[in-house]
Order: C-alpha cells, then structure tokens, then sequence
C-alpha cells in the first residue's frame, strides 16, 4: 500500500513556538526589570560552531534576548575554561551559559560542563539535568531531544505504546530521547554502533516510530520502514557534492510512501534545536528571577 | 533442544565481593585512622524496611563499617527530614547517608533525595548521580543495577551486542541498568506498564539477556524464552502460600532448559544489593578521605 507521507515542518513549529517565545519574553523582560541574557563560549575557530553560535545569536536577538559569545583562543587550558564558567556563574546579568562542542582535543568537555551551574544550563548537559530526565522530572532538557517531543505533540502523535527505535546513544540526543520516549510511555530500544546489523534492521522494521541520530548519511533505508511509521531524522550530512542529507534515506522514503510522517533535512528538526535553546534560556530567566517557570515540557 | 539451565549463584558473589571488601576497608581505616560510617534514616515502622535495614547494618558490622540508624516517627514533617540530611550531609564522621523508602506518603523522595550530598549519596539515586551514568562515567550507581552488572561479569557474561530486555522503567532498577547495559554496547529495549503486552513477549523471545524488574510474581513465562538466553530476576514476591518467588517463572524455566542461566529467587540478586551498598560506602569514604577510590565499576 503507497500512501502519500506527511512531511513535518519543523521550521514552522520552531516559528510558531519562537512567535510565542517572543511575547512571553516581553511579558517577564517587563516584571523583571531586565531581558534574560545567553553567554556563549567559543573556544578556537571551528567554522561550523561558528556558523551554529551566529544562527543562536540572530534567534536571541529576533526574541529579545541579550547575548555575550566568549571567543576563547584554540590553546586555552581548561583552568581558565573552568574559570570563565565559574565567573559565568557567579554574574548575576547571566542567565544561560551555552559552552559550544566541540572543545578543542586539549580540553574535557565533561570537565567544563561540570562546572557550569545546573540552572544556567541551558544546553542541558550537566549531569543533573540529564538525571533529572531520569527521575521523569526534568528542568533543562538537551535542546534536540526536547524539539523532537514538541515536534511529536505538535502533530498530535503521542508516543504511548508505540514501538520506538532510536539510533544513536550520545549524550545529547539518543541517550535524553530515550528517556523523554521512556517517560512518555513508548517502548523504547536504543540502537549503537555495536549493535548487530541485523537486530537493529529487524528492530527497525517493527518500530511505529524511528529516531535517527547517528550522522551517517543515509543510514536508514526505505525497505526498513515498517507501514504508518513515523521517523525522525536528526543528523545532517553534507554529501561530496555539497548537498545536505539526514541519516534516513528521505527520497526513496517519500518514493515508498511507508512511512506516515517524514522529517527533511533541512527544515526538519535543525530549526527545533535552536529555538528550544531560547526557550531553555526563558526558562532560567524565569526560576532565577521568580523561583518558577511558567514553561511545561 | 533441552539442556541444564546453569542457575545464577548471586549469593556466592556477594559474599565473594564482601571477603574483598572486609580486606579493603581493614587497609583503608588504617590509612585514614578512622572506619567508614553508614548513617541510616527510617521514617514510620514499616516492618519490610525494618528488615532490610537489619540486613544492611548486619552486613555493615560483618565488613568494619560503622552505622548509625535514625529512626523517626511517621509524622515527621519534609522539613525535619532535610533538616536531619543536611545535618549528616555536614558531619565529616558520615561518609554514607541511606534514605530507606519507601517514605510515608505526606513525604516526597524525590525532595529529601535531592538534600543529600551526591558524594554520600550511597544508593546512587540522587540525580547527578543518576545523570553520571548518562554520560558513561558514573560515580555511585544504584546498588541492584550495580550488582547486576557484576553478577554478570563474575560469570563471564558480555553483554556486548547482546539483544536484552529490561522490564521495568523505575529509578531504583529499570532505568539505571539499561543505562549501564547501553555503556557496556548491549541493545537494550525497556519495557513497561504502557508496552503493548504481545510487543513485550516479542521482544522477550528475541532476548539474549532479560532483566526483570516489575514486581509481579511469575510474569515472564517460560515459553517466552529463546533459546540459550541470561535471565536475571529483581523481583521479590510473596504468595499467599508464602513462598517467596521472582518476576521469571523459575521452575517452569528450569523445566523447559532453554535459559543458558537464571537467578533464583531468593539467592541471586538480592544479596549482591546490600554488598553493593557497602561497595559504595566504601567508595564514598575513599573519595571524601583521599580524593580518588581504587573501586573500578
């Protein structure tokens, strides 16, 4: 049976969630005398941070949030890293730190994000906060992990019981996603470069709904998908030729037309992420101004 | 094809675990010049937690460490109990502090959980600890999870690409040990109270590996299991006949032989619980005495 697969707008949904972001931030800017403000460090000079760290700063600024990028040389050690975040931390005009990854080789991403103060972080990485997830009451959430829930809620698909396969088990998205799913009742298997082959195809093909967040391109083949599934395509790939593809096969997918809902690459989840990252600095703002957020997940 | 199901002597490398650790703790009381100390709070007089709590200061006496039981009255308000964690949190004698639950119900866990210091947070459920093992580095893991996962190393078991599946999605047991089993590259699948009954059985038949941990008394049937597979059972139910039996149907798995190995019930994960306890009373007194522990996972 072909069907037509629905193609899922992140970009809408990141708009939509931004334009409602934006009155909010009017609203607790007026009540708390002050704009909540993001502080984003860069150290070295990989081009694809900065590309990523200018897309935060034009969102920050389009919503009324203030921002500060840190741009620390390549050679910096991480004693003066860990102390920038401690003075980050200790600056009452901050209310998010963002320590953009990768870190140079010399540097201890794991290190660094244990010094950032749980309620400043707003790529929700600290330990804490991941654990938090753990305990089904999360605060800060990976930013990715918590667009793919809003993206899933925006288009009324509730993960209850739904056979789920996530590809991947990082910290910033698989492993979250996981438990976000786990805590919304799906039936989740998490899938790794270890797997075997041959168990993570035939999961795959039994799974209502497919995270894939590997960065392999193309990974996921169209003859995998299981009718009236849904698949959500976190990695982004440039190929030889320049052009930008998921982790999942999209055309011979959409070709197919298994899968009930499709994310593209780009204008899938990329526009999420972002805008989850302002909602999670909102959010600060608000407990370290009035002692709550008015933010549900 | 029927073979001998090789049962799972938990009892055996618990009390392996506690000769290394008696030998441990004699070294390193001497170098510290003082013994670790278990501080223990009960709130009300719910006798199953009265039991275990025997158990643990019995284990804890046998090994050198020192305990100490605070026990309070049922209708101690949250307040007092933060206040008493707090109080132990800052008393450098204390090296452990272990919160017996469940808590009378006017009382929240999740908030006197939180109180304690995560460095003496011996049962690992604090949520920086929970979060550790996210990110592949844990500190104090929860003790049942913990002790699985040695049971299985004691027995030369891999769980590497291991197709498994763990039944239970709780703080204690069901999302620690997924965690620690996704760190060890086993693909895991959790199942729950909200998974699809057939998906469940399912995915039991296709398991290398099954975790139970659901609390319902010979819930996993024999016919479920595929051939050669490790069944490990957390659970402790009492039938009305009184005999105690697991969350996996032990005797009709024993009958039908295709487990390659099965915990019984009692006698397989229950004991390496409360040596996992100690293990981390001891790790946590190392950390706060010297800085680092000499304890590997």
């Amino acid at each position: 049976m072909t069907q037509e697969s629905l193609i899922l707008n992140g970009k809408k949904v990141a708009n939509d969630l931004k334009h409602c972001l934006k009155h909010k931030i009017t609203q607790i800017s007026e009540k708390a005398g002050k704009k909540p403000k993001l502080a984003v460090i860069l150290v070295g000079d990989n081009n694809a941070s900065k590309v990523y760290i200018a897309h935060k700063e034009k969102a920050a600024q389009e919503l009324g949030i203030s921002s500060i990028t840190h741009c620390l040389p390549a050679d910096t050690d991480q004693k003066d890293l860990n102390n920038l975040i401690k003075t980050l931390n200790e600056d009452e005009t901050i209310n998010g730190i963002l320590l953009q990854l990768p870190l140079p080789a010399n540097l201890s991403p794991d290190i660094a994000i244990l010094q950032i103060n749980p309620l400043k972080d707003v790529d929700g990485l600290h330990p804490f906060n991941l654990g938090l997830i753990m305990t089904g009451k999360p605060n800060l959430i990976p930013c990715t992990p918590f667009g793919i829930m809003r993206l899933l809620q925006a288009y009324n698909f509730n993960p209850k019981g739904l056979k789920t396969t996530v590809i991947g088990r990082s910290r910033l998205v698989g492993k979250p996603i996981a438990e976000l799913l786990t805590n919304a009742s799906a039936t989740v298997t998490i899938m790794h470069s270890k797997s075997r082959l041959n168990d993570l195809i035939d999961t795959v093909k039994q799974s209502d709904l497919v995270i894939a967040a590997i960065g392999q391109p193309n990974f996921v083949k169209a003859e995998w998908i299981k009718d009236g599934a849904i698949l959500i395509d976190v990695g982004i790939n440039r190929l030889d030729d320049g052009k930008l593809v998921g982790d999942i096969d999209f055309e011979n997918c959409l070709k197919e037309g298994k899968a009930k809902a499709i994310t593209p690459v780009p204008g899938g989840v990329g526009p999420l992420t972002v805008a989850h990252l302002m909602l999670n600095t909102v959010k600060a703002f608000e407990i370290q101004c009035f002692g709550y957020s008015s933010i549900e997940l």
